[in-house]
């Protein structure tokens, strides 16, 4: 098939994801059901085997250069090593290919772009199985999540900032003849519009969400006619490198180069980041990570006048006043702070309720009584053996673990203590189960830090507005992904909408069901609002296409 | 009139703009002849006595509060002072008032903001003629110049960036309801998508085009739901007051706060545009001028995680190898080198001509007398007593004045003096004609400087392909705003495309009628790439739009 025919075979997708993007109703190219009838009865055993014949073996399929011995420390939260090896990383060189390649890649049409890299979404999305193993054994998620965090969730996405790159880029005409009346005469200018892509885009992943938060920047920055170079957490390489190498297969079967993107990979003791991000090649840098390193690589970025893009992390908070069905509120609540063990930038972690009480229905909860009903909840889902063990999944680094033990000597009322989980088949993972404290809003010296992993907080607070004034202090100092409110009033709903987005914080109200606080769906919700300090990125808005290229006129005088 | 009758009112011109900015033909909403028969038989006699009536006086018409004694240093470049006085500025004052007229200005939705941004622009062109004498008598350009650059075609960008801005936050539907299919049950969720500004934005301005550097940023600003505050040039005042005069007074007419638009004036003894800058609620930045001050900016803003949009300056080039009609493409290239002194960023200063000469038609040119036919071209047009004083003007900036001796006593072989220019019913005017110079590229440490003003070099270099190299060379290093080949071989002017562009400056082709590589065009051309050292700004993609903003997402379970 040649690029032409491609961009036909792909055309619908493309544009039903542009149409997506504008309508922002429920959209999704890839069904997120790891299910044998969407992906074929014998998906997952080949997913498995793939996973289990790449142990202990160097990583299969990537056609880069590579430029040393490899490198290669990943290890299971679930108990063993993974064992794989990659390419060894100079620096020089690789932004050497990656100027090399830029400019085949650069001279295609926005909608040549999309369509070749949709072809390699589509080749990637065969292995979603192994990509959901890989993801389980380096993030600690349980299978089911792995599979939909770094599957179809990922990959639409990747689709979404294809879909917005693509339309940014074409809503200006390539060429026109510009005609100016002068009078009885006119002059004629032949004038078009070339799309200059910044260069080199280095995309900085993290450990819990190796593709889901690489994707967006990766498509964003090729679709855009950047070089990407993926430098993943040292930890949780293996989900992306597949996705990495089915670009690369992809570029290759096209015509293009396949060091437009490259596999970057270093190790915890020799860290390479900040020598890629310091080359002037490298003009545009996306990170999602810790917000300690993050605010290096913002500073390092901004000082050197290249594009960054952010998302840390912040302090995510939710406010009790009422429901009309607790016990419904009590499990999105419940689920929300036991998915993947509050390892998610967007889990709630302080649950403020007024002094008052807790309203629900005809009953009314003393904060003490709303707090043992939501540990309640907690419990039933931790100890529900079919269910507790896959959403907890395991702790990803051991930092996690202690800063668990930390948090429980803090010397607060503990409403659950942590505990070890058992995870079937994995008697050496690292799984705890959520440790809840209580307090109330004079310990803001403890709540206001970010305590990244299951640890949650009920804070008891004045009122709903003083919850709420909480909340907004949060948003604006330390930065949020997710708000959370419950209540039945309306008056007090639009004065916390009011309040928190004009915080900067995008805010949920009583989430009861299959959706929660935690989960952002491609196509319709903005990830990180990029207005507060836990990031500048929005996955995926206009900014973070169109801040990747320039337009640059060309004018002919005819 | 209400605000929904006026966004009917507005509605035709918003549209067409927006059409305009898609399709890039001609548009044009202000005519730009300083016509009678267009803008009244007593436009001009009226304007001229407004400017008359103006001058020695406190600025009338701002509603702002002022803060303190008033101040006002505005010399005409005509020779006399233009003693005009403004409110003076207290930055926590002004801030503070910023940050109190935003809520209004931010619920209103991008329509209602555009519609009255727009009636804003219709009543300040109510008075384009005293904006052009005040234009004149700031910058120093011709009375023409002075009305169209500051009038109609400012106005077109204002408009344009309007446009641009409303387009940019109806790209997404403002609210939905979203469904997610789950087998025999679904999820609803009800969002909404909500414009959250920066915050205020600050937009300096420059002494030569203090209007048309202005309007793209300070509506662009507004348009996103931005407070603004425009501080000028302490030199260029006048001009752009009127504007903020108009915008308050629509502001308040349709019931918001004016200081949402503030003037903040300053002096060249006491500077406050980084007192403003470094303000926390200062979150986004937009200069025009020079390029050390510049640098300034952009550092400061920067190291603040403010956003920051610069027009600086660099050198622009012209290669010259062949014409069809030498003397057409003389004449446009003289015109350009004449026009405003060179006082434009946009302004030829480097002229290279391939050691072998220029083709034209079937004569071939040494160098020597291609510099030689160029000089007499700007020679007929300095000389002719009714075109060549209005198209010079006069120096703005005695250090301009000061630079042309300097580039004189640089020993190069001089193609033309400068000399001074009698600017009628002027006697003191600061006027003088352009200093044309000849040598070859060993002289890259003279030439790869800007000199900004009435010089340009004519340069000999190898050949075509090497004069090509020199002006990538200093996009690269230096930055430029535009760049002009001549050339009737296609090869060339591919060759010369791809790598002007490649390095991310705009490239013009033989332009030999009524247009001139100094001007862009509403609407059509964008000013400024973005992509070079000149500045990171363009007038108007989408970026120069949706930086100024963060949508941020509301989520309520239904």
């Amino acid at each position: 098939m040649n690029l032409s025919e491609l961009v036909g075979q792909h055309a619908e997708t493309l544009q039903s994801a542009v149409r997506a993007n504008a309508e922002r109703t429920f959209h999704a190219h890839w069904p997120e059901a790891p299910s044998g009838k969407i992906y074929g009865e014998t998906a997952n055993d080949d997913g498995l085997a793939a996973f289990m014949g790449q142990k202990g073996q160097p990583f299969v399929g990537l056609l880069q250069t590579s430029d040393g011995p490899t490198v290669g420390q990943e290890v299971s939260p679930y108990g063993f090593d993974l064992g794989v090896t990659y390419p060894g990383t100079n620096v020089e060189a690789l932004i050497s290919r990656a100027n090399d390649a830029r400019l085949a890649w650069t001279s295609c049409s926005p909608g040549e772009r999309a369509s070749v890299l949709i072809e390699a979404l589509e080749r990637a999305s065969k292995r979603f199985f192994e990509i959901g193993y890989a993801t389980m054994h380096t993030t600690g998620q349980g299978f089911v999540m792995a599979f939909q965090a770094s599957g179809p969730h990922a990959f639409d996405r990747a689709l979404e900032a294809i879909a917005m790159g693509y339309s940014a880029q074409s809503m200006f005409v390539e060429s026109v003849d510009w005609t100016k009346p002068m009078g009885k005469t006119s002059v004629t200018i032949q004038k078009s519009y070339r799309i200059v892509p910044k260069g080199i885009n280095l995309v900085i992943g993290c450990s819990t969400f190796p593709v889901w938060n690489t994707t967006p920047a990766m498509f964003a920055g090729l679709v855009t006619g950047n070089a990407v170079i993926i430098k993943p957490h040292p930890g949780a390489v293996y989900p992306i490198a597949i996705v990495v190498a089915e670009v690369q297969k992809t570029l290759r079967d096209f015509g293009f180069d396949p060091h437009l993107c490259q596999l970057a990979v270093d190790t915890i003791e020799r860290p390479i980041t900040l020598d890629i991000l310091r080359h002037p090649s490298v003009t545009v840098v996306d990170y999602t990570g810790g917000p300690q390193f993050g605010a290096v690589v913002e500073r390092e970025a901004a000082q050197a006048n290249k594009v960054v893009f952010t998302e840390k992390a912040g302090v995510n908070s939710v406010v009790f006043d009422s429901a009309e069905s607790l016990d419904a509120a009590l499990d999105n609540l419940a689920f929300a702070l036991t998915l993947y063990s509050g390892q998610m930038c967007t889990a709630p972690q302080n649950i403020f309720v007024p002094r008052t009480g807790v309203a629900a229905g005809d009953r009314q909860l003393t904060p003490r009584e709303f707090a043992d009903a939501l540990t309640e909840r907690v419990n039933a889902l931790v100890g529900n053996e079919k269910a507790g063990p896959g959403t907890l999944g395991a702790i990803q680094n051991a930092n996690t673990a202690r800063r668990v033990e930390e948090a429980a000597g803090l010397g607060l009322q503990v409403l659950r203590a942590a505990a070890p989980v058992r995870q079937a088949g994995f008697d050496n993972a690292r799984s705890i189960s959520p440790l809840l404290l209580l307090t109330d809003d004079s310990r803001a010296d403890v709540f206001e830090r970010e305590w990244f992993g299951p640890i949650a907080f009920v804070i008891e607070t004045e009122s709903f507005d003083s919850a709420v004034e909480h909340v907004v202090r949060g948003v604006r100092q330390h930065g949020a992904l997710t708000t959370l409110v419950y209540t039945t009033d309306s008056n007090k709903q639009q004065r916390a909408e009011d309040a928190i987005v004009g915080a900067g914080a995008p805010v949920a109200f009583n989430f009861n069901s299959y959706v929660w606080v935690n989960q952002s769906a491609a196509f319709s919700d903005f990830h990180g609002a990029g207005a507060n300090p836990a990031g500048n990125a929005t996955f995926a808005d206009l900014t973070f296409v169109t801040a990747r290229y320039n337009v640059v006129g060309v004018r002919v005088q005819k």
